[in-house]
C-alpha cells in the first residue's frame, strides 16, 4: 500500500474528520453498561442531545448506522400497507422509500429533479387532496447528501397544516444536525433522524430518532414488527440511564464529548460557519466555471456542494486524480448522478484553513484531470473568507 | 463523583476489558467506506472471520449489538407464523424467545432449570416427534451468559441428524466465541450469532451472523420483513469489501486488530485460557463454600462463573461492596436469578494474575458484605494455577 | 515475539503503571510552545506543582531523566572541590555520589548497610564536627529506590539545625513523591529532586527541582559550569509561562492530567494508599518465609517492598520465571544487591486488587522456581486488606 | 479558552505536526526498560537510526531537548579553554556560542548577515591561518531555523581537508535531518546534533549526537565535565540496547514508529517532498511581492522559509491576526529578527493540501492585518503544485 505523508483530507460530505478529542474520548477502557458512572454519563448524555436537536421530548440513541434510524422512525409509527408521503430530493430519498416499500408500506413518491429540496407547495396539495387521510406521514430529507439542496422543514410543517392534515412528519437530518439551523419541536416534527458521523463528528455507529409525543402516542398502534427498533422498549430504561440491550459504550463517550465540543462553539456559531464554508466553495466553483449541482437560491447546503461536471467529463476520473494525487478523498455522485457529480464534504469539524486546502485540491485536481475549467476559484473562496467577518468564536467552559 | 486510584476490574461477562491495542488501532481517523483503503482492510476481516467462526462461508457484520445479529438470524431465514425450536437455558435465551414472538414467530420453548446446557436428547425427540416438520429452526444458546452452561452443540446437531430433520440450526455464541470452543462448519450450524465485546475484545457496536449454504438458501423465500438485517443486501457489496450502508468504521479497524491478536495467540491457546481460568475460578468457589450455578460438569463455561449465593443472602449487596471497596464491577442475577446469583467474567484478554486480582476482590467482598464463607478460595486457585502447566504462548507474526 | 494475552504486570518501583487517562492526556497534538495556549497550560502546571511538593517557591521542570535533575541540583549550588555530605543508602546514593566526583565535587560518604534510611545522628554528628563548615551540601535518598529503606528527612534537617551547619539539604524524591508523604518547605529541604515515572504516574522524561530561597541565593556564586540545568535561565522566562529551550509539550500534556488525578484523590489519601499496600506486601513476604530488606520499623517504604532470597538462591531467576509465567515485571537487585534481591513495586497508579495479583504472581513464582518458602502469603495479604479500613476515597471536581 | 473548530495548522518549524501514527504508537503502557521486550525495541532503534543519520556508527539518544545535544557534542569532546570556530548564520547559532562560553569554551565567531549558510571558503581562509591547530572544533548548523538558510557541510569538510586542519566537524541538524539531504559519514562529519521534535515528527523530549570514530577518540581526553551527557556510560549499554539510566521510554515507542515510517516514504521521497514545498512557498512569498529572507540561491531550506516585512510592519502583530482569526501558529523572528520576519515551517508529516492551507492562511493574513502585499500568491503555489511532477511515493512493508 502506498505510504502518504501528511493528513488525509476526508472531505466525503459523512463520516467527517473525526476530531482528535473525540477519537481520545473513545480511547478509554469500556465499562459496566449496568452500573452508575455508566448512568451518570448517560443521563448527560440523553439530557444533551436535546440541546442538538432543539426538543424537549426524547431522543432515543440506536447502536446502527442512520439506515437503522430510518427504519426504526418508520416501524415504530406505521403499519403494514401505510400509506407515506415522500420527495424524491436525490438518492438518500429515493433510498428510503425503498426502505419503506421493503417494509410493507405504500410509500408515493413526489418527483424531483435532484437539484432541488422539496417543495412545500406540492407536498401541501397532494395532502389537502388526500380528504380521507390515507397518508399517514410525511417524509423528507432535511439536507439531501446526494445533491446538497435543503428543503425548509418549517414549510412542510406549515404545509400539513394549511392542509389540516393529521400525517405524521419525518424528516432525516442525518447530514444537516448541528450543522445546518434544525429545529425538531419549533418545527413541529415528529420523527428526526440522524446519526453519528456528520455534524456531531463521530466515527459511525450511533443513531438517532427524536420523537414528539404525537409520534409515541402513534407507536401505541403502530402495527410494523420490530423488536430491535422498539421506541418502548428503549424509553423505560432510557428515563434511569440504561439501555435494554448493549449499547455501543465507546460512541456513547465520544457523544458525551461532541456535545460538550458543540455547546462550548454554540450551535449558532456552528451554523455560521458551515454556511460561510458553503458560500465559499459555490465561489470557488462558479470561478473555475462549473455549475453547483442545486440550482435553488435558499436551499443552498452549509454542509456540502455537489458540483456538476461538464459534459462528457466523468466526475469519477477527477476523484481518481485527486484522491491519489493529493490524498483527498471527495464524494462521488450518487444513483442517476453517478459519475456526472462530484461532492465536496465541508460539515463537521472544519475550518478556514482546511477548506482552502481541500478547494486547492480539487482545482489542481481539475487541471490534472485535464477538465476545462478556469483556474482562481481558490482565490475567489479566499477573497471571500478574508473579507467576511468571521463567525463568532465559542468559549470552553472555565476549568 | 468519586475518584479511584488504579485500573477498574471489568469483571462482568462482557463487555470484557478491551486491550490497549484494541483501543489504539480504533483511535484513528475514520476514512471513506467507499475507498481503496477501506477495501482492502474489510477483505481482509471478512476473510479472518471465517478462522474465527471457523467456516468458510458468509460472514455478516452489524454495525449493531448482538440483540440485532438475533433478530438478523430470524427475519433472514424465517416467514410470519413459522415454527421455531427454543430451550430454556436462562436468561437470554428467553429474551430470544420473547424476540421471536415479536417478530411473528411460534417458538415452542423446551423447559430448562437454568442450570444447565441444552439437552440435545430432549430437542432431539421433539425433533422426532415433529413428522410434518412444521419446526423451521432449532435454536440454542452455546454459552448462555446469564447461567455460565454450555450447551453442546455437535450434540444437538447429531440430534437433528438423527432426527432427519430438515429444521435450520441456530447457535448464539455472543458470549462463546473466540472463548470457548466453537466450528460453524463442522457442527453443521446454518447460523451463528456473536457480537463484538466479549471474545473478540472489542467495544459493543458490532455483531454478526455466520450463514450456511443452506440458511442461505432460505433466506430466499423467508417471509418476514427486513432491510437494515438483511443478508442478501449486505453479500453483494461485501464481495468486494464493501457495505451496502455506512460501516462502523473505527470498530472494523479494531476488528482487524482482534483477529491478528487471536491468530497470534492461537486459538486453541485462547481455549485452553477460559478453561484453565474457569477451573481455578470453580476451585474458588468451592473453597468459599459456596456452590457454582451450573451443575452438570461438561458444561461449565470457559467464560464465566455464576454462582448461588446462601439462601437469603443478596448478591446484589455483595455487588454493591465490591464495586464500592474495591472497584471491581461483577455481573448481577439476571431474570429469575436477580439478586440470588452473581457473575464473574473471566473472558477475553485476560490472564492469571488479573483472575487472582479477581478473586481476590470477591474473597474480600464476601468478608467485607458479611456473606457467610470460608476464605482460601484465592489461595485454591493460586495453587491450580501454579501446578497446573501453563497454556502454551502465541508468537506475533515476525515484523 | 511471544503473544500475551492480558495485562501486562509492571510491578517495578518505577517506571509505574501509567493512567489510561494521563497517556490519553499525552495523545494530543504537540503545540507551539510559544502561544497562548501553550502558556495557559504552562502557568497552571508551575503552580500546581507547588501543592505536590509542598511548597511555595519555585519548581523546575526539566526535559529529562531523574539522573539530569541531580545533576542539576549539584551544578546549580555548588563549585568544584566543594565538599558534599552523602548518605550510603543503597545503589542509588552510591551513583548519585559517583555523579558527584565526576563534577568535580568531593563528596564524603557516610556508609551504611544498605538496609535502613539515612542516620539523622550520624548526620548531625559529622556536621557538629565540621567546625569550619566546609561542606557545603548535605544530600540524602527520600526513598532509596533499590532497597525500600526510607529516611527522615526532617530528622536531617532537625540534626543540621542542632549543629548549626549552613550546608544546604538535597534530597532525592524520585520514588517517593506523590507516594510517600513529603514536604519541601516544613522540612527546610533547599533543593528537592524528583522524576516523573513514579508517584506522579508519568512516562519517564521530565524530572524536577523543588528550590529553597537559600538555594537559589547559592546559586548566584555557584561555580560548577552549567547550560542546560541552569536555574536562572529557567526561572526567567518560567515566570511567563514559557521555557528557555523547546520543553517536552505532550509529557506536560500528561502532567497536567497528573496533578489534576493527585489532587481528586487528595494528597493525604494517596500516602495512605501506598503505606497500606506496603504492609500488605511486608505482610505477604513474611509469611512467605522471606525477609524484608528494610529492617528498620518506621523506614518501610510505601512505595516498594525489596525482598531478601534464601542463601544461595538465585533471585533473578525467580524473576524470569515470574515474567515468563505470568508476565510481571520485577525489580531486579542492583549493585551489591544484585541476583539476591527482588523489589515490588506498589506506587503509582494502584490499587487492592491489582496488590493482590502482583502479590499472587509473586507466590506462584516463587513455587515454580522452587524457591523453598511457605505459602499463604496472599492470603494474609488479603486477610490484612479486607480488615484494615479502607482508605478515604477523593472526589473530581464537579463537573 | 477560546473554542476553535477544526484542525489547529502548527507551521512553526518545530515542534511539527506530530502524526496520528506515533501519537497512538507512543500512547502505550511504558514496559519495564531493563527487561528483554524493551531490549528488543531499543536495539531495532539503536540500528535504524543509522539510515536516518546516514552512518554506520553510533547514534546515541538523550532524553533531553536539542539544547541537550548541543551541550552533549561540547563536553564529550572538549577541554576547557579550547577554541572552537563556529559561524555565525543566525540565532541558533549565536545560542550554540553562547552555550559554548558558559561551558568555559573559547568560541570563534565567523561574523554573518543571517541571510545565507556558513560560508566554507571563509572557514577554509580561518583554518588555513590556523597553523598552530589551536582551534578544536568547528561547528556549523545545517539548516538554520531562524533564517531558513542551509549551509553546505559538504563544502565545510572539503575547506577543513584543503586546511589540512584536524579540528572536529560538528554540524546542527535539528530542523533538516529527515527533511533536508544529510551524509554524516559521507560528508566526514564528527558529531551531528540532532532533535526529535522536527522531521523525525515526534513530539520533542529526544536529541541525538550522531558520532564518528575520531570523535570517539577525542572523547577520551576531553576533559569538560559531564555525567548525564556522558557517550561513555551510554556507549557501553547501549551496546545491549540498554541505557545507563530511565530512557523516555514512550518517546521511544514513538521514534521506532517515526524510522519505519520514514522507511515507508524514502529519505529521497521526503527530501523532494520538501524541496518541493519550500520552492512553492518561495514562490506564494514572490507574488506577495515579499521578501524571502534567505538571499542565496542553492541555500533554500525545504523545512522552512522566512519572510521579510515591508518595513515598519510588524510581523508578530500579522502572526497574531493568522493565530486569532484562522487558527495558525507561525514562527516568529528571533533575536535581532524580531518582529522582522515571519517563518513558514513546512516540515514534517505535511503535505501540498496542508501547504496550500497554510499559504491561504497567512495571504488572508496578510490583507486582515493591512500589511501591503499583492495577492495571488497561492495561485503561484498551486500552479506551481499542480505543474510540477508529483514526488514519488514510498510504499509500506507488506502486512
Amino acid at each position: 500500500m502506498a505510504y502518504r505523508a501528511g493528513r488525509h483530507f476526508l472531505q466525503i460530505p459523512g463520516p467527517t474528520n473525526v476530531p482528535d478529542r473525540i477519537l481520545r474520548a473513545m480511547d478509554l477502557p469500556t465499562i459496566d453498561h449496568r452500573g452508575p458512572k455508566f448512568q451518570t454519563m448517560s443521563k448527560r448524555i440523553l439530557a444533551g442531545l436535546g440541546t442538538i436537536f432543539k426538543t424537549e421530548h426524547p431522543v432515543i440513541i440506536f447502536p446502527a448506522s442512520g439506515t437503522g434510524a430510518w427504519e426504526a422512525a418508520l416501524v415504530n409509527t406505521l403499519s403494514p400497507g401505510d400509506k407515506v408521503l415522500m420527495y424524491e430530493t436525490g438518492h438518500f430519498a429515493t433510498l428510503w422509500k425503498r426502505l419503506a416499500e421493503r417494509l410493507g408500506l405504500v410509500p408515493e413518491f413526489l418527483p424531483g429533479d435532484w437539484r432541488t429540496g422539496a417543495d412545500a407547495a406540492a407536498i401541501g396539495e397532494r395532502l389537502a387532496a388526500d380528504k380521507g387521510h390515507e397518508i399517514k406521514a410525511v417524509c423528507v430529507v432535511h439536507n439531501e447528501t446526494s445533491t446538497g439542496c435543503v428543503t425548509d422543514v418549517a414549510a412542510v410543517r406549515r404545509a400539513l397544516d394549511a392542509a389540516g392534515h393529521p400525517a405524521l412528519l419525518m424528516a432525516d437530518t442525518i447530514s444537516s444536525l448541528a450543522s445546518i439551523d434544525y429545529r425538531h419541536d419549533e418545527w413541529g416534527v415528529d420523527v428526526t433522524v440522524a446519526g453519528s458521523q456528520k455534524g456531531l463528528m463521530l466515527p459511525p455507529g450511533l443513531s438517532f430518532n427524536a420523537v414528539s409525543p404525537k409520534a409515541l402516542e402513534a407507536a401505541k398502534s403502530a402495527g410494523l414488527t420490530k423488536s430491535y427498533w422498539s421506541w418502548a422498549e428503549m424509553l423505560a430504561p432510557n428515563r434511569n440511564g440504561f439501555f435494554p440491550y448493549t449499547p455501543a459504550t465507546n460512541l456513547l463517550y465520544g457523544l458525551a464529548e461532541a456535545i460538550d465540543m458543540l455547546n462550548a462553539e454554540g450551535l449558532d456559531n456552528v451554523f455560521a460557519r458551515h454556511q460561510r464554508h458553503g458560500e465559499a466553495t459555490r465561489r470557488a466553483v462558479r470561478a473555475w466555471g462549473l455549475e453547483v449541482l442545486c440550482r435553488q437560491q435558499g436551499e443552498y447546503s452549509g454542509s456540502l456542494t455537489a458540483v456538476l461536471m461538464p459534459d462528457g467529463v466523468s466526475a469519477d476520473q477527477l476523484r481518481k486524480v485527486v484522491l491519489e494525487s493529493f490524498d483527498m478523498s471527495l464524494g462521488s455522485g450518487l444513483g442517476k448522478l453517478a459519475d456526472k457529480v462530484f461532492r465536496i464534504g465541508h460539515l463537521g469539524d472544519f475550518n478556514d484553513l482546511s477548506l482552502a486546502g481541500t478547494l486547492s485540491g480539487v482545482e489542481m485536481g481539475l487541471a490534472r484531470a485535464g477538465v476545462p475549467h478556469h483556474s482562481g476559484g481558490v482565490q475567489e473562496a479566499i477573497d471571500f473568507l478574508t473579507n467576511e467577518a468571521l463567525p463568532a468564536q465559542g468559549r470552553e467552559a472555565a476549568e
